[in-house]
């Protein structure tokens, strides 16, 4: 199997992949994705391989694209940074969007989401947008970014006033090792290249980053942004994430919009957050005052507001806006969505200058039924 | 076994129970359990018997207690009490308290949990505070109760004035069958021998219930109680309840402050419930912002509290206060605790009057080594 092969498995470790039924079909036949052959994901960890990793039997032979590693939290920063990391840290901006790696196949891009799926819409847009410049010179890269905007199938988002969708890089890696670069050689690269970059906000002494981290934490909040991601400078040691309360809020705000596709798990670790910055932040009367009115406001405006569609007749759903410049790459993306398990439908799909813009909408079929059931008079 | 003699099993069904290791201990044998010889708890439903039904085998035969009913809960008022009900409802006071089973076997009181364990203060209590004179008439009655006071074990509550421990009938029900008698029935029982009883507030018109019940529910939030329980007058259609949005946030605040040893789901449904009554009760704006804040305020308060407990060295406990005449008792009950697998501490046992006085902490382990890791420095 040519898995095996590229990954240098065991027998034993090979039957073992078998028998748990870890490896799925990762993309979609089609001339769109003409320079593939034949290309797996894992569905799950295996050993040492994370979740997300992508195997392409290309047509210039086989390529690993290793699965983007867990970042965890600090639920304090102090002294969670001091114990974690050494003399400084990078705190780089986290942007809030969908985790993408683009990489180099055959003659063109290809932009796999977390799961390892390789995605038709994200793949058309990074071509436009990140081109292959980059990998020209350095083919066994992988740019590892965060795809940001309100055109996104997964986080539409209006904070970054960017209407459309872009690619900021986060990690440079090595595709068969995953080994990050260095800040600073990522950063030159970004340079380089013209490519965008989440913004490395501070460098700073690690036994006082934890006060400064604090100060940008609490500004990015007010400006509605998601948080930060604190970096080992030389990428040795893991990278740990540190979000704002007005994140939190708004990933509470998401999830009781559709509080019965979420896992409990989800919500339950956001208000565990809230706790802990809280009490780390030594807020005064109104600031603690201003924190629990977010909290609570997040999540009843949002279940309040599906309970009123539910109560108008309509499902409980998720407006989505895309752009494509071809319009196979359109139905192809359709043909993804369905096959990916999402229920969704196409509200309208019309031509604007060079484009087609695709209007779809995820329906949030479990939420909707839980709704009308209890407004039907069913008890819990 | 004497279990399926009283039950009337079938070999078939005798034979699964003790596959599915359904019974379990309920009592330790002590001269004050001086009418037990065996008594067995079903720690899980089986078929019809529910579970925390008990078996008692005693010096004058074998008794039935059956588990107590969960009692469903209306997440809309409208239109759930139209289609749920006939007629009338009862609308009858929920108290906040625990649930008890009083029965009598041989010549004394017992009192059994909701799970169906025969505990020892209880018992002591409702044998000073109850009496056999119900019992005389009623052999084969049981008095389902609140237990209520600042003197509970398991839900220390100081909102209705009791310092202590009062029990409050709110059904009394057929021993083996479990039949609850008609609403009329059990106040008039309840009055013949001076037995508290949960409140019956209205009787209501199923059709306009549900106005009557939204203004009854806000007036007992104002009181800090706790909702109500809507019932049949013949008990014929099994009840409902409905809480006050200031109970859920009691609630909240108790599952927040103890939060890693709380089931997620148990917030979770809280949370929901908030968002059908703002839904439902169609309130303005600042209503709707103290309901936020309560929210927030109840969650992040307890989360700040436990987290700073921790921050101080000390374990995330909950104290409560006992009274017991009989020294013997209280070491009974100490032992208990003990065998329920509940993790505590001894503080303080001192006479008072004619009684003593225990002060035992219940430390919540896992919470407080949650709080602990994070203070340290792990990531989550």
């Amino acid at each position: 199997m040519f898995v095996s092969d590229a990954l240098g498995l065991s027998r034993h470790a090979e039957k073992r992949l078998e028998e748990k039924n870890i490896l799925r079909d990762a993309f979609i036949p089609h001339s769109f994705f003409s320079d593939l052959i034949e290309v797996l994901r894992f569905d799950k960890k295996f050993g040492e391989i994370e979740e997300g990793t992508v195997i392409a039997k290309t047509v210039k032979g086989v390529r690993v694209v290793r699965g983007f590693p867990k970042i965890r939290r600090a639920l304090t920063l102090y002294p969670t940074l001091k114990q974690h990391f050494e003399k400084e840290v990078a705190v780089e901006e986290k942007m809030n969007g969908y985790n993408v790696r683009i990489a180099r196949f055959g003659k063109n891009l290809y932009a796999m989401t977390r799961r390892g799926y390789i995605c038709p819409y994200t793949t058309e847009r990074c071509r436009e947008k990140v081109g292959l410049d980059f990998f020209k010179d350095n083919p066994d890269l992988v740019l590892c970014c965060e795809a940001v905007g309100e055109e996104s199938p997964f986080v539409p988002k209006k904070v970054y006033g960017i209407s459309e969708l872009e690619f900021f890089v986060f990690d440079i890696r090595e595709m068969r090792t995953n080994a990050p670069l260095p800040i600073r050689e990522k950063m030159s690269l970004c340079e380089e290249y013209g490519l965008k970059a989440a913004p490395i906000l501070e460098i700073a002494d690690v036994r006082r980053a934890h006060e400064i981290i604090v100060e940008i934490v609490k500004r990015l909040g007010k400006e509605g942004r998601e948080g930060v991601v604190i970096k080992d400078p030389a990428m040795k040691i893991d990278p740990l994430k540190y979000t704002t309360s007005e994140a939190n809020a708004g990933d509470l705000s998401y999830a009781f919009r559709y509080f019965n596709e979420y896992g409990k798990d989800f919500m339950f670790s956001r208000i565990i957050r809230e706790g802990f910055q809280s009490f780390e932040f030594n807020e005064d009367e109104k600031e603690f005052r201003e924190r629990c009115f977010r909290l609570g406001f997040s999540i009843l405006k949002s279940l309040r507001e599906s309970i009123k569609d539910v109560y108008e007749g309509k499902e409980v759903r998720e407006k989505i806006r895309l752009r494509f410049r071809d319009f196979e790459v359109l139905n192809l993306f359709i043909e993804h969505l369905r096959k990916t398990g999402v229920t969704f439908e196409v509200v309208d799909v019309r031509k604007e200058g060079e484009y087609a813009i695709l209007h779809v909408e995820r329906i949030m079929r479990s939420t909707t039924d839980k709704i009308k059931s209890h407004l039907g008079g069913s008890p819990w």
